[in-house]
């Protein structure tokens, strides 16, 4: 299956590439189409009555097939720069009062942490910890362990749980779905983020992203997509109850008007002008990998290469894989006696391995895509075997 | 001293082109520049120790280049996806008080508008307005009104002014450093905000720019970058005063940490992952104005444009200008007697002609810039005419 959609992303012509968590490869059909697109704006635009039927064609595709992979309809999905911006931003708008609890896990992302904290303290919020680091075991065990302890963590002032769908650190799946359900009976309902960096192109997340108030993903880690464009589906009781915070034009159901209205829709929280040539390279980027199969038929071929590798360590005498069972997912997390992880992964750089190295807990993080082979997992495995 | 520069826009080889204030161009060259880094990034990276060295090349020079036409230094500048997220991103950092007011000129962008009056809303602040449509005389004359007006309208609770430097519907230049001058002797010493959109490209601007708390621009209109991309010139008390609201890895001193502190400069007000390679497209579009010469002289040769359009327009038995003598810079705004201005625009761009239409006050806008020949001014006044 793999075969053909490898051979469209160059960066893997010269390399052994396992950083499909921190950025993708782009497909040369990615390429041309963001450079096809900016030479059409050229040809008709860039600023013409002429332009805008193209423009609008590029985003309503887009948005139309995102909110297919989201599984929420289009209203719901709004685009930003990146996964953070899609974390933070519909924070920012929603009716804070002071006292509020954030409970937020402890494997999210520094960007989203510090964004919160900086809400906390202006809005006079406090921050729990929901502890799910230290989850190891198979997904269904990590479910009610996160359960239960949510459970213990919630309190009446709970006004909004951030967790990740697939956590970057470990590498496990997160019950978003459960999570929901539970908070649904909260009787202050917190709202409920979830950093979904690692899902799209990576995991199926219709279902999460159907059930969370903020579910935030960027096209430049599995999807194969350009850097700088992300997306973000919203719930309805989020657009109606948090308000735009970043307002530009297309925040304005009239964009011509400063005392416009906002947008009803998620479109309330988009901005200003964005490169539309991306949204291109991106929708590019999905058909590309819908060609290689369902989200669950991608997934089966990502956890082949990730229990590959799974196993692979656990027979190498000095590795430890944080996650006690094969992975839910492609990213696979691991301890190597020895080296620090910085210097594993410099030497790893220098044989043209590319994997990368974590703070906390301190770790190095190999992934695997459906472009991954078995010949680069072995070569991995050897190169560590011989470091 | 335009034909070469001309000729690497093929933009304007199929059409007549008038709508630079709304997006310029994007010169053969920085597409180039744009795909090569996409492709040296594959090559690299993308996300390897190999690339970062190229990624911080990239960035560097273009903070180091733009902070040069900014007239202030690097650490000063901040990048962002748009103009309206630089003019509005820092004010929601800084420290209101309820009561506050936000004096806001009757030409600013619906954008901003709409977002000082939601930070009105959230903050307790109140708005009021200072009047410079109607400003249709020299420079001089006008930046002499303003300075009256604004004597008027500041209050004891006047905490922040927003004036664009260049009036993106009438076309007048506003005197950004005499107000930041008045500015610095009111009690509060009240934050001036100018939005740039029109100026990066068109106009000098670093003696304004080092005089604004927040002065933001676009890469994508005068300049002739790739949209998606703009940066802002923030001043030295603004950093010390504001803090950062869509916050991310980029804003934080140790991005590794959730509990990092911010950059100590303007990077706080950075957020995520964004397109690097609309850095290196954005880098190459201003050498491209570079080497047609200071923006002493490139405003030279744009005044030149606008001069013929203006007097031709007077020549034009049924076109009104705005502004009552030659425009200080490419913004040429009008008035036609007869059809409405959608209308127009519409005709016009049946014709292969472009200008766009503005909503307030009513008008038809059409801009020149360096790549302007007078046979499109001629070509433009003549369809007028014939409409």
């Amino acid at each position: 299956m793999p075969a053909d959609f490898r051979a469209q992303l160059p960066a893997l012509a010269n390399k052994t590439y396992f950083n499909y968590g921190g950025q993708g490869p782009l497909p040369t059909p990615s390429l041309e189409a963001i450079t096809a697109s900016w030479r059409t704006i050229q040809e008709l635009g860039p600023f013409t009555g002429a332009v805008w039927p193209f423009l609008d064609q590029i985003s309503g595709r887009l948005r139309q097939r995102l909110a297919h992979w989201f599984g929420v309809p289009p209203q719901r999905l709004a685009f930003t720069e990146n996964v953070t911006s899609g974390c933070v931003l519909p924070l920012w708008g929603l009716p804070w009062q002071a006292g509020d609890e954030l409970l937020i896990s402890d494997c999210e992302h520094p960007g989203v942490v510090a964004a919160c904290r900086e809400l906390a303290r202006r809005e006079g919020l406090t921050i729990a910890s929901l502890p799910v680091a230290d989850l190891r075991g198979t997904v269904a065990a990590s479910a009610t362990t996160v359960l239960e302890r949510l459970e213990q963590a919630l309190r009446p002032a709970t006004r909004l749980v951030v967790l990740s769908h697939l956590l970057w650190n470990t590498g496990q799946v997160m019950p978003i779905a459960a999570v929901a359900s539970r908070l649904a009976c909260h009787r202050r309902h917190p709202w409920l983020l979830v950093d979904g960096a690692q899902s799209l192109g990576c995991i199926p997340l219709a279902e999460a992203a159907a059930a969370a108030d903020i579910y935030a993903c960027t096209g430049h880690k599995w999807c194969c997509g350009p850097e700088g464009l992300g997306a973000m589906a919203l719930s309805e009781r989020l657009l109606q109850e948090a308000r735009p915070t970043l307002i530009g034009w297309r925040s304005l159901s009239q964009e011509s008007s400063g005392s416009s209205g906002f947008h009803p829709d998620s479109r309330r929280f988009e901005v200003a002008t964005s490169c539309l040539p991306l949204w291109a390279g991106l929708e590019q980027s999905l058909k590309l990998l819908e060609a290689q199969g369902s989200a669950e038929d991608r997934l089966a071929v990502i956890q082949q290469g990730s229990h590959r590798l799974w196993v692979g360590l656990q027979e190498l005498g000095a590795a430890t894989c944080l996650l006690e069972g094969p992975p839910p997912a492609g990213l696979v997390s691991f301890q190597l006696a020895g080296d620090a992880p910085g210097t594993v992964v410099k030497r790893l750089g220098e044989r043209g391995i590319w994997i990368r190295s974590l703070d906390d807990p301190a770790c190095l993080r190999a992934c695997t895509h459906i472009s991954t082979t078995s010949n680069e997992i072995d070569a991995l495995l050897g190169a560590l075997a011989r470091l």
